[in-house]
């Protein structure tokens, strides 16, 4: 007997998302969440809840209801429960009609940004300011909805080519990229320590191990600029291949990725990308791949920009050839290949029919650079005379170089930004947007 | 024509691993890998390759293709094309004859390690100093497949259930559970920083945002013990969810990602349990569940351990109560609830009915913790009631205390330690192996 009473208190206490209510036309139904707005008219409540899903209305009618709403504003956390009756008006074409409504948590006091309307009226620093709260606006929860749909298909379109995830460490003796320069110190039990700024060593090492590998963790850049597309901490989608035929299969597969991208958020992230009023990118056929020295001449051509030979495009030349790109080639992405040598870390394979070009790439995206990417050296002697004509000392290098020592196949990889694809996609002003808790020169708050 | 011939030449270099020869009996296949065994024999040479799958046997007849394997030894990098023929003693029931061989990275000088052999004999200092060589070991290898399911699972099973992954900050300005005590400095741009010792204060604030969100990634601890069970860099599998009714919510849904996991690791990962010797826990029905007071009068009854009124169990303690509910209980997890207010963070919910004791529990299995988890305070007042009574200042957490300012739901989580849980899972004696590269008070290297 106790358990039959025990099943329908559950039973009646089954919670339904606001985004399903259209299913449950004529039936009662109970929604939990925060009021997002609440408009009292008479002896009535208009209350719109929002919960992880999305919106809905719910009517509240008679003194005894409207009187637990005496003194409570917005952002209260509540339970309604009501029959669902059409309203083409509302969200999802239904509200809630006699509804009872139980008070969660009160909250008295106003919330100091109006976080209910389409457009919150705030600039960047309140917004970040406020991100405990202003996170609870339905644009800014679009934005990580598809940050977390890029992550996960990386995750399952690698897993699906036989690679696997690795956890490489970010508190490290020492940087292979910049040898200790542009690094967060750690003070690590009295030991010098970095916070590393790529996992570039240990993946290459993991090639040797798994052969295909990948991961999607933080690294750390402990540069001083504040530009709108750097963050001090990001997410870093690496991944590393070994057994390649030639550096184009990387561009290969990274191709692949976004093609597969881009088809899941068309059927997952729709609704996101309207609310944020973008496009999702179209990718037909093969993304453009251009040498660094072409994209030069394209420059000079077509924006009288006299850069050939610079080791390097400027983000003003990043945005023209992109703009380029999409006029000419149908394309809003764009492989730049063969970066010189000397831009380029040690381990980056040179083209042996060129040998001061590398086979590496930067892939550009809506006028920015969203992937760094190549060949990794793979011979032992190869390694000692790069290093020795760098003025290197290998002994600095040993774990890495060992692998080396005893067989590795030619391999490469690539590194993502990915607040700074989530920007692109989403076409947001600045990188910021598109970190939860961002951390840059001047912000280690909230 | 050129097409037709690229295609031939394409097809003929298609790799097979080496885990798939058995199913190309009678066929021509090209294995690509590392020399893993070679045995010279006359003018035949008998190579074992191992690739990212596994091993496969090859016999390398006639001088001519012997000739490519003068000087060199194990590790050499190669490609074997040959007819794969059955031979139950080889692996997978089959090897391949009338080979070609390739040389891709060839390796002239002996591996300092044997990582050829079932068992390496090296100890735990020699394994992991040379963990870029040691991990190509099979044993080795089979340890992070496993962990890899492990996280894929925790991933899957929540986004199954309605949970959104997050990004939150490891560089932070203080830590909630002990306010900058054993944690690692960081210079922020002279700033004074720390990095994260759990995702607390972030995930709680999430749970404001999308309900039910997770977390896998590294946390630090600056804790100068050095054990078997501790690492000062792990990676935490985070949960936080919202709108929950009581707290035994929290352990049923770590109760049911254990069973999936379970499920998940007897359909892919049996083999890599065999080679480790060790064996997939079975959970049947419910995980026991007792209070820390009841725990320690069990240890003083079956253990004559006084320990009745401590604030936490020992870790011997752990031990004799696994060994407890495994013998009497028929189960190897088991939940402990109820630990002392007092030895809990602020911010842990205390039970109405006891209010010394909290909402709180410990997963332990065999013989470990593996799990913190428990409901947490929502209520502002709450919050600044519990602060007051710890002589703590409200306005140290300002950017915390906002989202229960306006409106939280009942909410609680858990963190579970990756490699603690497949150190576990895998009966290994020391935490370090569980770790690709592990960092401890005195390891930051490889």
């Amino acid at each position: 007997m106790a358990k039959v009473i025990i099943t329908a208190i559950i039973l009646s206490m089954k919670r339904t998302l606001t985004t399903e209510i259209n299913k449950e036309i004529g039936k009662e139904v109970t929604l939990s969440g925060w009021i997002h707005k609440l408009r009292k008219l008479g002896g009535i409540s208009f209350v719109v809840l929002r919960d992880r899903a999305g919106l809905a209305q719910a009517v509240i009618d008679g003194s005894k209801e409207n009187d637990k709403l005496k003194d409570l504003t917005t952002e209260t956390v509540v339970r309604i429960t009501g029959k669902v009756v059409k309203e083409e008006r509302a969200p999802h074409g239904a509200e809630l009609h006699d509804c009872k409504i139980e008070i969660i948590s009160p909250v008295k006091e106003d919330i100091p940004i109006a976080i209910n309307k389409k457009e919150m009226s705030v600039n960047l620093d309140t917004l970040i300011d406020n991100r405990p709260i202003t996170l609870r606006n339905p644009k800014q929860r679009a934005i990580f909805r598809v940050q977390s749909e890029i992550t996960n298909e990386f995750r399952e379109f690698l897993e699906g080519r036989g690679f696997i995830e690795v956890n490489t460490p970010k508190t490290v003796s020492s940087g292979l990229e910049t040898g200790g320069a542009e690094m967060f110190k750690v003070d690590y039990f009295k030991k010098k320590a970095y916070l590393a700024q790529s996992p570039q060593m240990y993946k290459q090492i993991m090639v040797g191990v798994f052969e295909k590998v990948y991961e999607t963790a933080y690294v750390y850049r402990a540069e001083k600029h504040s530009t709108s597309r750097h963050l001090n901490e990001y997410v870093s989608l690496d991944l590393e291949m070994g057994f390649i035929e030639n550096y184009e299969e990387i561009m290969d597969l990274e191709e692949e990725f976004l093609k597969s991208l881009t088809e899941r958020l068309k059927k997952n992230s729709v609704e996101n990308f309207e609310m944020l009023g973008a496009e999702i990118p179209q990718i037909k056929g093969k993304i453009p791949r251009i040498k660094l020295s072409e994209a030069q001449k394209i420059l000079e051509k077509e924006y009288g920009e006299k850069c050939l030979g610079e080791p390097d495009l400027e983000p003003k030349h990043e945005k023209q050839i992109c703009e380029y790109a999409q006029k000419n080639l149908g394309s809003e992405f764009i492989f730049i290949t063969h970066y010189p040598s000397k831009k380029r870390p040690f381990y980056t394979m040179s083209d042996l029919k060129e040998p001061k070009e590398t086979l590496s790439f930067d892939l550009l995206f809506r006028g920015v650079e969203v992937t760094t990417g190549g060949q990794r050296i793979h011979i032992y002697e190869d390694y000692l005379k790069k290093m020795k004509d760098r003025g290197m000392n290998p002994e600095d290098f040993e774990d890495y170089l060992s692998i080396f020592k005893y067989g590795m196949p030619p391999h490469g990889g690539i590194g993502i930004g990915l607040e700074r694809l989530t920007m692109k996609f989403l076409n947001l002003d600045n990188i910021r947007e598109a970190s939860l808790f961002p951390r840059d020169i001047n912000r280690l708050r909230p």
